[in-house]
């Protein structure tokens, strides 16, 4: 007997460019998938629970692969300030009057609650006071990699960037055992760690296999910065210290050269596209066709909602298709296969995940959405890997289950309180309303 | 007594950039809009009907002022192919075989229920059997303005341009008591159709005092193929004729010189902006910047499903501000404001509305619509305006009224049918399914 037999017309595993199944069935038992495939092939079994979708696509649940989830208590802060007033006189300062476990909390269920009304499975995270971003991720049953930061400047975490390390290397132990909770080392960029630090996480992280993340290259201030103060790009000062390697997560990477792309691609590291937040901050079109041509892995982020301002990975996916046509990315265009691959396995691979999530396959991590197509803006539809690229399908996701357990049920979020959350969000408001005055 | 009092948290007239009323309240009477402004300054009057909204933002519809509705029931046809390839081997041979009456009045009826659930009220639409269009829209009670096709080629409309014409003059009587069409005229491109039928059709316009609404310089082979056949590009084809004055719409503008862009300016003519369309069919990111900073009225178009693949005239106002942001455009950023009032006045003034519509203001058309703040992807909110461009609030939208009558009450729709129209795409879909070989 199987825990949960899923039914729907289409299901997209993400197996292939021409994997559509249709007439659908997915078994799930202790969490992890059991089958996928045409319900009449299924095997005789019965079900402790059935839901029967319908006109719904099943597939797996999007990876958010980069963004900070608390900040999304400041969506929509200064939307129109150039980028460095937008960091010097808005968000820094209200950062840092207000920043604590309580703001990191709040801000980290309401932007779970966005992410899986929207698809999103799995989200990667760098902020201050991890250790509450994944209580309340596991709290929810979302999944989560929290990349802590480490920064040579005082936060309101920690006051050095030996305090950030000190603190982050506790959480490995605190989350050994929690399977929704990855931890990563979070430098936060080449111009804000020195090399002593970046040699320093490399150690640790080689000495416990762990994923590195960091902001990279994200505009050619940047890069001017670093070719200033060290004689070389930020990814050049990556390679030199031996970061650049297959557990590295470049977040960004707006501003390459052919060199940046071929070390990348040598060194087998991920790059993380945000492509809503690279252009509302006036950073660029990251040539993302290039990268994908040189072989690099590419997942896809929204970026924090202070800088998109939604978290919506449909729609993310959407605009990386749309910008890989735009011309100002090099070479050839991605299909719509190429870019949803990017939002759920290229998310998974570079997270270190693809074993365990961003496809439906046997044995992975039940991670499983379901999107409506029985709705205007879906009808008619003519390839569903296309339409839910194309119609920004983040609207019609209905239903969410993260290792089977169901955190979405036709439109409303079960483990999270969606009223509460905004009362609490809006005490934030009026504090940081109060406080930034400009 | 008036007909209707709206109450809502805030209302954006668009009446100006710091324009935000707080507590807000509209009266409608006769489907014109009486009063807008603070609840508590309202006069002293009774209303046959209130609609209390609570945490919501009354705002003018947004006008999608290029479009061709009953492509709807393409969506998503053959996505990945390239422009050529889509039109020569998939678009026209498609329409070729089915366009008929009863595809546009079906296919205007599913674009129509998206539109008004992401909150448009006025659409241009420029398609075959057009009358099909405006009667179906006005028995959805949707505002548009039908640009009747004229080509040189022979369509399933009519067999010529001659013919295009004259069917197209009947439209003028047809409709010439009906508040919410308006008839301008419609000819393709100047890549299909002779100087002599542009001078006709201006010749008329004149006389009638019509709009006219033309695809212009929507990608770079375009402007070389007129370069070899008149020896000069298609905006100077138009000055030459005299097309280019007021009452002219310039559908795309995607690729502009100086010299181009100064005549739009000196004319007076306006350009719709499609930025998906453009984006997603390769042809590039237009000088929307530029055009600003040289005084063109500019108006935002989601363009026809098939190149899009969606109708929702936020995320096209969302997509625009990126877009201004990408370094492609030229020039400075535009606001949040500004963005929005391409949506909607500019929209309204591009087809000569904005007397009539645009803005919340005494004296124009009930065009209202109600965004629901009280939701996890609009929370928290410093800022109403920036907030409905930065955070896809088509999502969003509940309630729409159009000259006053309620077309969506709170999120359903009142005078379209999904479940109906669903099962007509279903079989169009099929049909083209059959036929689409490739």
């Amino acid at each position: 007997m199987v825990d949960l037999l899923l039914k729907a017309a289409f299901a997209v595993p993400m197996t292939g460019a021409d994997d559509v199944i249709e007439d659908a069935a997915v078994t799930v038992r202790d969490g992890r998938i059991e089958f996928v495939g045409r319900a009449c092939d299924l095997p005789d079994t019965s079900a402790a629970s059935t839901v029967d979708l319908g006109h719904h696509i099943l597939m797996p649940g999007l990876v958010n692969a980069h963004g900070h989830a608390a900040m999304t208590l400041l969506r929509g802060l200064a939307d129109d300030a150039d980028l460095q007033s937008w960091l010097r006189e808005h968000i820094w300062p209200i950062e840092g009057q207000f920043v604590d476990a309580s703001f990191v909390r709040t801000g980290t269920q309401l932007a779970m609650a966005e992410m899986l009304r929207t698809g999103t499975t799995l989200f990667s995270d760098m902020y201050f006071f991890p250790e509450e971003t994944a209580d309340a991720a596991i709290a929810a049953g979302m999944r989560c990699q929290i990349a802590f930061p480490v920064a040579d400047f005082a936060g309101r975490w920690a006051a050095s960037a030996s305090e950030c390390l000190s603190r982050g290397l506790d959480l490995f132990d605190r989350y050994r055992d929690e399977a929704l909770v990855q931890v990563a080392f979070g430098p936060h960029a080449v111009y804000t760690v020195d090399d002593a630090h970046l040699k320093k996480i490399l150690t640790y992280a080689n000495e416990l296999d762990a994923p590195i993340h960091i902001h990279i290259q994200e505009n050619a201030a940047e890069i001017d910065e670093c070719l200033k103060a060290r004689g070389e790009r930020p990814i050049a000062t990556l390679k030199r210290l031996g970061l650049l390697g297959p557990n590295l997560q470049t977040v960004h990477a707006t501003i390459l050269n052919d060199q940046d792309i071929q070390d990348l691609a040598e060194a087998g590291a991920s790059v993380v596209h945000c492509p809503h937040s690279n252009l509302k901050l006036g950073s660029g079109i990251a040539r993302i066709n290039d990268l994908k041509a040189a072989g690099v892995n590419v997942a896809i982020g929204t970026d924090g909602a202070a800088s998109n301002n939604a978290l919506d990975m449909f729609a993310e996916t959407r605009q990386a298709n749309l910008l890989s046509r735009s011309g100002a990315e090099g070479g050839s265009s991605m299909s719509a296969f190429d870019t949803l691959h990017m939002a759920t396995l290229g998310g998974a691979r570079a997270l270190g995940l693809e074993e365990f999530t961003g496809s439906l396959e046997a044995g992975k991590w039940a991670d499983i959405i379901a999107v409506d197509t029985a709705v205007p803006g879906m009808t008619p539809m003519f390839d569903p890997i296309s339409q839910l690229v194309h119609s920004t399908a983040g609207r019609f996701v209905t239903d969410v289950w993260i290792a089977g357990r169901r955190c979405l049920r036709a439109g409303q979020l079960t483990t999270l309180h969606p009223g509460k959350l905004r009362e609490e969000a809006l005490h934030w408001q009026a504090l940081i309303k109060g406080a930034d005055s400009h």
